[in-house]
């Protein structure tokens, strides 16, 4: 998949470096089950490259750098590489100093936000990164999209590798998820947003009818992402929720960074409130009480050992690219 | 208030300094319409001064400083008291570094998280802030409470004074708020857990009797309580909700106080991220679509023009303290 990946990127005139970044991470992200920004996602990705919308020529500039932090212009190029670059930084300047900063505005979508939560703790390293997006989500009080759902994520590695990994958009369900639910004529496990009457549904039909996704916690969610955009900008001078939406299709996104590291960690601590979190009588007899980060690693041993699933005609497609 | 506040406090043999920073503290916690944390807690605070719960002589040590990160030890001292020296020594090194680390384990609660939030906002930083709790919520999947509620403060400075402050615990309804709801016999606007038969309730009651909070957006809530709490212990060493509800009472928690300064803040963008959010029209006609931290600060207006309401029995019961 990787190699597939990476020839058609290169045909889109990607640099050697730029395709294997590229073809890699679509390829893992496949792999560890996040299909929709995987093998899935990867012709829109390219589609978006011949559009212009990525500008695949980019490199991202640093604008200042002063001790642990740097803020950087991510020059409207390629989301997934300019954030894997950013985290890089972010974990250099952690391992010299203990905390690295590193904010980057004009980006474009980084696909999965796992990525870089991973990237982060396999090299020993606490991570807190966060995006901001296209308005998709109303805020509370609001019947209009206004906010994004601003995916935050948070990671800390384990010794063993089986590190904790939280990648959460703030919305209750991605408008992918809604759709696939719509697909499959299923109905939401939770409210997922609200009807064209205002009532609270779990049906997405009506939610992709009415536009009206529900943030996590009701004003909770609604007032987190708000923050998040405020932070983001304020911090770099990068384009708001705002700006994004006026442009229609999304792109040039403010993202953060941060990284603390410490040379031990209380790794037995980690066990402790995994263990104890699992000591809940489960509500399903026999179900597993689930870490973050632990259906990933999961789902990447089983398609590491027995192949990655894919959707034969997409995947065929992507070998006629 | 304050003076009475103080007055109790040095009759408990606090320090002239301890005592003017809590009385301070729970004076503008009434005072900001936070009346759970303000005069109608201070007499459980004082109990447990006298339980020895919380120790009043405990002074916080510094454990380890390097760079722009201090690790501190509480002593299972004055959690308020603690948390505001930690907060002022993180908005210390982000001044002259940019970014400020200071955790605390072996605290003890620090009352209301936005004051944390509101102390640097007021000296020009961002925050990040957390800390851990008893267990008092399920996690996803599971019956019997063994994640915290571990409250998030994110703060942004405004140059009008109006920041931008998120003071959030990752459960629907504190069980503060479910209490009062039961006691007026009112249903909740939203599901705050389950009932006895495991369905989603509106009856607080019922959540009383199931002892099943609900965490903001479910299996999202649940697992950034988890990883909020592995953070924050793996990093510090400093007691995990296990640990802390083992005690029984609630003492000794860990917390984290983060901050970045930038010397220009993007102040414009704050401001058009708020009016967006404000643009999407209103569910309910000549309603306003508010920020985090705006109703804080409007009731903060209120009751420093009016005064501050009281409820006269636990008013009067402080001032025979």
């Amino acid at each position: 998949m990787e190699d597939q990946f990476r020839r058609i990127l290169l045909k889109l005139s990607f640099t050697e470096g730029k395709a294997a970044v590229c073809a890699r991470l679509f390829a893992e992200n496949s792999r560890d089950g996040v299909y929709s920004h995987g093998l899935n996602r990867f012709h829109v990705f390219a589609q978006n490259v011949q559009e212009g919308i990525v500008d695949a020529e980019a490199e991202p500039e640093c604008i200042s750098a002063n001790g642990s932090i740097e803020h950087w212009d991510g020059k409207f190029g390629i989301g997934m590489y300019n954030a894997t670059m950013a985290m890089q930084k972010a974990i250099e300047l952690a391992k010299q100093t203990g905390l690295g900063l590193v904010t980057l505005k004009n980006n474009n979508h980084w696909m999965r936000g796992g990525t870089y939560g991973w990237q982060s703790a396999n090299q020993g390293c606490i991570a807190i990164c966060t995006t901001n997006t296209i308005a998709n989500m109303p805020p509370w009080g609001g019947i209009d999209p206004t906010l994004g759902n601003n995916p935050i994520v948070i990671a800390v590695p384990r010794n063993n590798g089986e590190h904790v990994v939280l990648d959460m958009a703030i919305s209750q369900y991605s408008y992918g998820a809604l759709y696939e639910h719509k697909l499959k004529e299923k109905k939401l496990a939770v409210p997922g947003g609200y009807d064209e009457d205002g009532k609270l549904s779990d049906d997405p039909a009506s939610i992709f009818r009415s536009q009206r996704a529900l943030p996590i916690g009701f004003w909770k969610g609604s007032a987190l992402s708000l923050v998040i955009d405020v932070l983001l900008c304020s911090l770099t001078g990068g384009r708001t929720t705002k700006q994004i939406t006026d442009d229609a299709k999304e792109r040039g996104v403010t993202q953060l960074f941060f990284c603390i590291y410490r040379k031990q960690l209380y790794d037995h601590l980690a066990d402790e409130v995994i263990s104890y979190a699992r000591s809940s009588r489960p509500v399903k007899k026999g179900e597993k009480i689930n870490y973050p980060g632990e259906n990933t690693l999961a789902t990447r041993r089983r398609n590491l050992a027995h192949g990655i699933p894919v959707n034969e005609k997409i995947w065929n497609e992507v070998l006629q690219m």
